[in-house]
């Protein structure tokens, strides 16, 4: 990759000749070590030459924040194999059970502040990951962000796979249960409508969340209109335990293996 | 969004000061409407008015293929909460184990077509998700395309998330069991260096793969060094069934839940 970003680097765009000339260059150079792409990085300020790349069949890779990387690829009649920079997000939720067999929900608001309204629906608490977060990690900072309640992660129970959201990226939703280490409710008004405690046969009595309803289906046994279990545990049936796998010597990453409940 | 990649729309990027007034006129009714931030998408050919709407706040918020999308945050007092284009990247292996007791595995070439060389390292078959594929129809399709052995997806293994990737990014790696419909290996030459079907008790005392050991000693309770069962059971004692959930009338999406292994 050519980084253009480092000071000094790139030439000024109204000098596109001298540009296109070291383009030129580097793509001879690139065929004859039998190459497949050739790479440039451009900083914001230059990204008029993008638009001169761009004649010499370069596309955008990617974008962020105060640079853009483009890539040609060189070998016409062959599929061009470069991996998309990004198909997917990441959410997660938080499945919060306490011992009194109440779960933890919340309604958001919809639409701008000006003209916000909360939604119909009960959710569970829950957002996007941010770069470099676990799921354990996520999921108890926003549920603390939104609803004030403290917890920590025990489990994955499920997740979906959902596509064609914004930018048509596709989606993977991961519903963790967390324990409750505190029980006050103390919600974030911007995002917020409402949260509270629901006894769980009141939500499954008068709810209709797919995810939520599934999830208590499969892991708990309990469906709407069934009698409802007496003493029903916090635990579920199944759920996938974290485990740390890496080469040795290396550091460990979090991964998911289903088991019993424990 | 001003979406300039429409025809006409884009104004030269010579006259950056009839851009300048237009982005000036939009933002400020933007904050009129107290919204949080303002959009605009560029075609390449006109990426110099991105160096412009830089002077002017603006950054990239994701660019891919002909365009750009650049965004300005409107409320300076206040935390940027525009969520990142994309987090994440997403891989699946296929776990293939035959009526035999023998698994599918590979080596990959390291390096480029010139001075390429095999891993060293037997692994599973697998690769990226296409935009808009599930977990069953990538790792059927890679499994394929990489070893010739045609599958059918049976469930969801573990999966592994692990940071610090290509660009910065994160990546979850699912782990798919597949059934063999064919048995036969055909490899990709350009891919593959080698690939066999090895018998999981020989990959279990000769390998250090810690994925594959792991999910082994998780999921089929077989540990290097200790006693191998007699008559292994292709199905893992634990799992991830593939479930539909959606809202009422609109088109369901896979969601993994946990089951024992059937």
């Amino acid at each position: 990759m050519v980084d253009f970003t480092a000071e000094g680097e790139a030439p000024d765009v109204e000098d596109s000749g001298v540009f296109l000339e070291q383009l030129s260059r580097t793509i001879g150079e690139l065929q004859g070590l039998e190459m497949k792409s050739a790479w440039i990085k451009l900083p914001i300020a230059k990204a008029g030459l993008a638009a001169v790349a761009s004649e010499e069949g370069f596309q955008f890779h990617h974008a962020k924040g105060d640079y853009a990387v483009l890539y040609k690829w060189l070998r016409p009649g062959e599929e061009d194999k470069v991996p998309p920079f990004a198909t997917h997000q990441v959410g997660c939720a938080g499945f919060v059970l306490n011992k009194k067999g109440e779960i933890l929900v919340v309604k958001e608001f919809h639409g701008t502040e000006r003209v916000r309204k909360p939604a119909r629906q009960w959710k569970l608490p829950g957002g996007m990951l941010d770069l470099g977060e676990s799921f354990g990690e996520a999921a108890t900072r926003e549920v603390f962000e939104e609803t004030g309640v403290r917890t920590n992660f025990s489990s994955v129970l499920c997740f979906w796979h959902r596509h064609g959201l914004t930018w048509g990226k596709s989606d993977l939703y991961v519903v963790t249960r967390l324990e409750a280490e505190t029980e006050e409710i103390n919600v974030d008004p911007t995002e917020i409508s409402e949260c509270r405690w629901m006894p769980l046969q009141e939500f499954v009595e008068t709810q209709d969340h797919p995810l939520i309803l599934t999830t208590l289906a499969n892991l708990w046994g309990v469906r709407k209109g069934e009698a409802f279990p007496e003493n029903l545990e916090i635990v579920p049936q199944q759920e996938l335990k974290e485990v740390s796998v890496q080469w040795p010597g290396r550091p460990g990453y979090p991964t998911y293996y289903p088991t019993p409940g424990s």
